[in-house]
């Protein structure tokens, strides 16, 4: 049995480590050696061990009717999505952690997958190597998942611990990508693209419908301030980009946002590039999955897992409850939260009135000429209608439940 | 196909409920209904939904052909032990909770459900709900453990968190006992019994070979005082009897006993009844699995998860990675820890000559007559010598790396 990696960067590299790395466990798994045949790649790595293995065309992994299954760590969706199609048609497995391709195409590529005899298996691209996906399909399956909120995104999460320890935005932006967390263009982290095409997985996971990325309201770290922080330590929270899905009766809602998160919430105490995801189920209760989330060896730990299944059970489907058919999306009007709200001192009359008396008051050291209050439960539609009626509104963030 | 449950306490009862309150969820999955045909109990429950399916012997519900699966939610070896082995020697599943059982005979009974094509699954019996086993037969198979580190007894982790807000141990017990958290002989929890035998599984399947209950070095949390937790509080510690378990070259050392854990380290934050496991793969690195240990619900989904997964696979053996070979037990000169020391004040110098110069002492508001220190890393093998070269020594503890 031959695998092949298309994609040799940073995950790929990684698999490549770890196929040599922990060689005998994998063969004593499988039975067999799981030889590394080719690696798709546009350049040359001639320092690489597996340099040799490097070629520049599908056509030649796929003439090799050796290889069973195909590692997509290229990224994006072109040409990762058209390869993918190909491979699965020819009835080779593909594991991947490329969350962008599978947050858009992940359910019709589980049906070629499944007309094909092979399988389609995407752990690494949430929570990189924590065993978070896997569950949904298997020991989770029995349960009716009603909540999964998160910590998915690290870049953030560790540009957000920086900000929580006086960081300002730029300066933590800075610190990331000189650790490497952060690339050059950052937009799809910060933004939190990243960690809306992970709830949009989660969410159809947990439900068995297909939650799009355009269904998830989202909301990048842009634009909180020091004076968030401030009130956020004052106040005994901190800030955190939180991914949430809440499944009721067939519909999904699903928000990425910064919350604030109280210091006594499991989530808060995510700091740096950790990762963790908790899971409400109907007799469960909460479970929480918590580790790296991404890191070069972690994610290709589980891209191989998914390899040794795929392997495991060649010549056969292996199951993910993820669906072609869309999930309802929650009415706004069934999405409540409280909300954070940071308004221009002239304001407070108005934000009495509308907000009604319920609301309470939170201050900040050193923060001056302005007002700032938690509001009771409300939906995200009345909120938005709400802040509508304020013409000074210095920004505002959900506020997680304990 | 049709299930039965013996033992109908507790996590029995929560079976039921389970497979009651979800049946839709289970069929879609089956394909079929799987109906609760049988209950073996010595008791009537005249009002439970159920009572009419009480037998008394095990031969009538094994004279039902239809009947694919059996929960063992009876505790204890006897007589679960005889009734699992004639189960399985009928090519009939087995799912059980039943921790006691799988850490004396587990790998016997495994052994059993393969040569006759059944299986024996025992997700409940470690971390109640937790999807925590599984993993190491499946996702995480390829990797080499080296480290599974929890907090594995929801009672004593209560009954801590309560000392470590004030309550003296026995104000502790009798409010779990209240609380229903602690049984009214409450000596497997205390002593450390239950969180052996949890580890003593955990260190069997990150290792692949059997780890014997007796080759844990077990110590409960009778001994712990007020004095402890006000060292604990004074310098940035808590106190949670941790259940750890080193694998390297084949050997497995393992421990359970009460820890001085630093407030940073993520086990520090898992309070009252809910347990939490830390597993460190040579490529992976930490993964945490948190969630509440106990609850009838949440352990009750566990075995219904493992009986849709035998009864998915009937007539196939279940693959779990528990070897009847028993594993090297690590010599005490490799298991090393900081101890936390409480000498008698007259001791002072004799502590400072026997633990040599680079132990640092502790204080604690109030603790008078007494000199607390915690050495530098040493072995098991060379504390237990030092403790002996000490004449009052009042108590002593182990100290988790952050």
């Amino acid at each position: 049995m031959k695998a092949a990696i298309m994609g040799y960067g940073i995950v790929g590299g990684g698999i490549a480590k770890v196929l040599t790395e922990n060689k005998s466990k994998v063969k004593q798994i499988l039975g067999e050696e799981c030889e590394l045949g080719y690696i798709l790649d546009l350049r040359d790595f001639p320092e690489d061990p597996y340099g040799d293995r490097v070629v520049r065309s599908l056509d030649e992994i796929l003439a090799d009717k050796e290889v069973r299954v195909i590692c997509e760590t290229m990224g994006g969706l072109k040409p990762a999505y058209e390869y993918t199609k190909r491979i699965l048609q020819q009835g080779i497995s593909v594991c991947t952690s490329n969350k962008e391709l599978v947050a858009a195409h992940g359910a019709e590529l589980l049906t070629i997958a499944k007309d094909h005899n092979c399988s389609y298996l995407f752990e690494a691209s949430v929570g990189g190597g924590i065993p978070l996906l896997r569950p949904f399909s298997t020991t989770l399956m029995h349960e009716r998942i009603d909540r999964v909120t998160g910590v998915l995104n690290g870049t953030t999460n560790y540009m957000l611990s920086c900000m929580q320890k006086g960081d300002t935005f730029d300066m933590a932006l800075t610190r990331a990508q000189q650790k490497g967390y952060a690339e050059k263009d950052p937009t799809a982290d910060i933004e939190g693209h990243d960690a809306c095409r992970k709830i949009a997985i989660l969410g159809s996971l947990a439900g068995g419908a297909r939650v799009n990325t355009d269904d998830v309201q989202t909301e990048g770290i842009t634009k909180l301030t020091e004076q968030d922080f401030e009130y956020a330590r004052c106040n005994d929270y901190t800030i955190k980009l939180v991914a949430e899905a809440k499944l009721e009766g067939g519909a999904v809602g699903a928000v990425v946002a910064p919350f604030l998160v109280p210091m006594s919430h499991a989530l808060a105490s995510v700091n740096g590039v950790f990762n963790a995801c908790i899971v409400h189920g109907n007799m469960l209760g909460d479970v929480m999955f918590y580790g790296q989330g991404a890191g070069r060896d972690a994610t290709a730990s589980a891209v191989v897992s998914d390899m040794i299944d795929a392997l495991l059970h060649d010549g056969e489907h292996v199951f993910v409850n993820l669906s072609a058919v869309p999930a309802l999306r929650m009415d706004d009007l069934q999405m409540t939260h409280r909300f954070f709200v940071r308004v221009d001192e002239s304001e407070k009359a108005k934000a009495v009135k509308t907000f009604g008396e319920d609301i309470s008051f939170v201050e900040a050291r050193g923060v001056f000429g302005e007002w700032a209050f938690i509001t009771a439960p409300m939906s995200e539609a009345d909120f938005a209608a709400a802040l509508k009626s304020l013409d000074e509104v210095r920004g505002y963030l959900r506020v997680l439940e304990a």
